[in-house]
């Protein structure tokens, strides 16, 4: 078969070996993660603005696709509460501009599985790389406290939108008034379940004495059971009529084939939410996907996930959903279920085909804050401010980053708390590498190793000036050295040689080049030879394509012992330490 | 006298000692730059769109300002070619938005020096660090390109405005037919002349056997000398009746108070204008200081130069001026001419003011196509596309930075060109440094030093994986560590010990923790323990604030040596290589 294809193609890889037991395997895990994933991807597409049933599309073709392109044979693909999160902010402003909210999301999901193919082709994963941990870490809770926060209106039966936490604790305070009793029994009384099922049910039910498999699933079909029960309640007392939102009708097809709406206007104004959604959503699914490879020793190539998420997503812009990611609780489920291929994902489509035919018209009465209920108590596992003490203890720095990642979030939306966690932290990096340590070096005695003057009793010739630079050189440090070597030079006139140590130095770009030929005219006007010592193989390489060591005043020695041994003389040599 | 007192007010320090000869060295170079910087502040306040006169003021109150804050003894400062032309495109788009041509210019002074201040202020200066050599060169060869090109039209008396040379090239065909010919004719005869003075007046006056000092003033009076002739001829033969235009009455005044616009509309467009108007003229200002000082064993405070440029810009603000940085020509011209301290400057300053106040009636009839010509010889020694072949030659990535500066700014104008330089060059080494060299080691026979197993014939044992990274960890290529490592273990089932050997490694962010530990754990899930050597104190110091050392699988090794003694059993032992 031809590499190409097969790099493009996994399930050729993966097809070929497929067995009876793969087979059964594949159909549990395909039927657990179903009974998880109906009033999940329900609660989701509700939490993006959008009516229930492009959650369950969502779910569908995009699952479908990515069985075809994708590596991780465990991930599951479908809507998430981040991205769900960020498509009702992206969309919210795009309504704006008069396209209808679905058409819209339907644009952002092309948008993203385009920008995500196009990463795929290009081979560009590593842009994902960028996303710092803590600030990843900082958005996702931050994230989490404002989908539960934005779900609190559908458990008070108040209306109260926003995309900020202020804005939303605004609304809410400004509708205290308007609370509906009946609701908020409802929704408070799902919440404590629903807390309560992840909590105390399995232990329970080990403790009743049923087996531990048969414990993990009916703890699972938990939500599935909120959603009958209070449901039925509705349905039983009539509460729709006592100002309970529900569900209402839902369509009873299996996903219908939609064109996402192609204005140039809007277009333009969900690139950068669809960029943003591409990197986070492909973050969350790669991280998903390597933990549970590496644990049975498999291998995920991030280039192919781009395409096999790309596919997903254009997959949802065609058939009524909205942008999808692999998820990690679902991917966790699918994972401990015995999912053994993509083809376990392939089961949970068809199961979520057969849903959305057959069991959408008993939903019509499933109350909004039973769905609000369920995401609470997902998204509330996603916060986690750990990160800021770990990160505090580590790196002022690092915490830096978390902390304006968090707060940005929180007060400005997700689309300016990820941009400014990814700029701080880029920038916090290139700064700290703009100003490189640097030390002046002196010979241990005895040895022909040469150590930090500041640090260590060692041998010095006030003639000769040692200095080793431990970063590479490029343009950002270029002037740093510039600066640090004229300033020396300016407070010590017997200073006749300088040695620059090049061992940790694994680069030298342009501009440090530039800089080093400066010096070395400089240095000569004052009458002093700049001399480099154990420069690495290929930075000698590139250096020896410019003139620098044509024009050097000095020497270039193989080890900072020979330019010592060369260049200072025993009768000047005098000990100096702390 | 207090510390904070004499590092924000060097003259404290020079002035203490200043005597009878610094003075008249001082006076001397004076009187030198007064004669050059006459036509030249006239002709870039042309270039800037500004009168004439606005030139002159941006030399006199921002010489003074800087001559109390900066630190440059030689740095002459005033109106320079690029930041005209800055000025020019930025105060365009300002324009349309209602707000006066001058007024704005002021507005873009005094923002530009706010910034520079407290830039200053907060130590910040290394920000200019982030231009990169390659992309100043391009900029600064683009700029002298849009530069010329610009002032065609005042060479052959049309008017084609435009900030893009696409723009430019295009008005100045469209108005082709309107050609003025007595313009045409001085416009010609200026540049030849000034071509002729730049190359060959002084090699001519040493063979007349004038003293090499007398030749140098001389050549420096070259424009003036076109000034003169060009302001006689039109005047007695009456050519400002020809369509010859000429500069006109301008105010015989010293630098009159001005209040800058402060609208916020106006400030918000400016903003990043300003920006960048800041760090050019900083970067182009502290070259040329730190060139000068250097030949004297001087030092300049990068920190406190940005005080003393802001608080000229803020002079400029207040005074009909417009943005001002230290210029390249007048500074060498300043420091040859013997200038010991800023008083030189101050005393420049003097002679402008007269010159503002008696001379300026004398420029009626001075024709524009002189100073254009005075421009565009002036900007032509900028140009230097050498920097495109001895990027391509040292480094692509380099090479790119300067190619896409130039053909941006030649075709997008100024801003984007800098924008674009600065992103694409950051991006390039966030890049390079995201996909680090790592080396697969084994031990070279006889000795205790390790090697790159594809460059050296060296001992391997199957067990023992030994990886030297070649870099620092931090969140760019933490990932890659990731990928690179779990890919190689994929492959080889046999391994049950990595070492990390971290000889190369000056940091680990948290980010890079996060993966050791993550790194750690799915190794332990494999069977396969992780160790470190050759750890550095600094930062051993921070992983100790960690918890990777308490869970880490393996050990950490002092040297590479010892991990390998320890670990590896000689009955496995292997030899491989190229």
């Amino acid at each position: 078969m031809p590499r190409p294809l097969r790099r493009y193609l996994p399930i050729l890889d993966w097809g070929r070996d497929y067995d009876r037991s793969t087979l059964s395997a594949d159909l549990l895990a395909a039927v657990i993660v179903t009974i998880m994933l109906i009033p999940q991807s329900l609660a989701y597409a509700l939490l993006a603005g959008l009516p229930p049933e492009a959650g369950l599309y969502a779910s569908i073709a995009p699952i479908l696709l990515y069985a075809v392109f994708g590596t991780s044979r465990a991930l599951a693909v479908g809507p998430v509460a981040v991205v769900s999160l960020m498509t009702a902010a992206a969309v919210g402003q795009a309504v704006d501009n008069g396209v209808g909210y679905a058409a819209a999301a339907l644009t952002l999901a092309l948008l993203s599985g385009g920008m995500l193919l196009l990463l795929g082709v290009l081979r560009l994963g590593f842009i994902a790389n960028f996303l710092s941990h803590p600030v990843i870490a900082g958005f996702i809770t931050a994230s989490g406290i404002l989908i539960a926060t934005s779900q609190l209106q559908h458990i008070l039966g108040v209306s109260a939108g926003g995309h900020t936490l202020p804005d939303m604790l605004g609304a809410l305070w400004a509708h205290a008034g308007a609370v509906n009793p009946a609701t908020l029994a409802i929704g408070a009384g799902a919440t404590a379940f629903l807390f309560w099922v992840r909590q105390g049910m399995k232990p329970m039910l080990l403790r009743l004495g049923l087996p531990e498999g048969a414990a993990g699933v009916m703890t699972k079909a938990g939500p599935v059971l909120a959603v009958v029960v209070t449901t039925g309640l509705v349905a039983a007392m009539g509460l729709d009529g006592k100002g309970v939102e529900v569900v209402g009708r839902v369509p009873q097809s299996l996903p219908p084939l939609t064109l996402p709406a192609l204005d140039l206007n809007l277009i333009s104004t969900l690139a950068l939410p669809a960029a943003l959604i591409s990197i986070i959503g492909f973050v969350e699914s790669i991280s998903v996907a390597q933990t549970l490879a590496a644990k049975k020793r498999q291998r995920i190539d991030p280039d192919q996930e781009l395409i096999g998420l790309g596919a997903a997503n254009v997959g949802a812009a065609f058939t009524g959903g909205y942008p999808v990611t692999g998820g990690f609780a679902r991917s966790v489920v699918n994972f401990d279920a015995g999912a053994a291929t993509p083809a376990a994902g392939a089961f949970t489509a068809i199961g979520l085909a057969f849903a959305a035919v057959t069991l959408t018209p008993l939903i019509f009465f499933l109350p909004k804050a039973t769905l609000a209920a369920t995401i609470i108590v997902a998204v509330l596992s996603l916060v986690d401010f750990t990160i800021l003490r770990h990160a505090w203890r580590y790196s002022r720095a690092d915490f830096a980053a978390v902390l304006a990642t968090i707060l940005v979030t929180l007060g400005l939306g997700v689309e300016a708390g990820v941009s400014a966690g990814v700029a701080l932290s880029i920038g916090l990096h290139l700064w700290r590498s703009s100003r490189p340590h640097v030390a002046e070096v002196g010979l241990v005695p005895g040895t022909q190793h040469f150590r930090n003057i500041l640090r260590h009793r060692v041998l010095t010739d006030p003639q000769v000036l040692s200095l080793r630079i431990d970063e590479s050189l490029w343009f950002a440090n270029a002037r740093f050295l510039e600066d640090y070597m004229l300033g020396r030079l300016a407070e010590d006139e017997e200073i006749r040689h300088v040695v620059l140590m090049c061992s940790a130095i694994n680069e030298v770009d342009f501009s440090a080049l530039e800089t080093l030929e400066t010096l070395n005219r400089r240095l000569k006007e004052q009458g002093i030879a700049l001399h480099l010592s154990e420069v690495k193989g290929p930075v000698m390489d590139r250096l020896k394509r410019s003139d620098l060591l044509e024009e050097l005043t000095g020497r270039v020695f193989l080890s900072q012992w020979e330019a010592w041994d060369t260049l200072s003389e025993a009768a000047r040599r005098r000990e100096v330490g702390p």
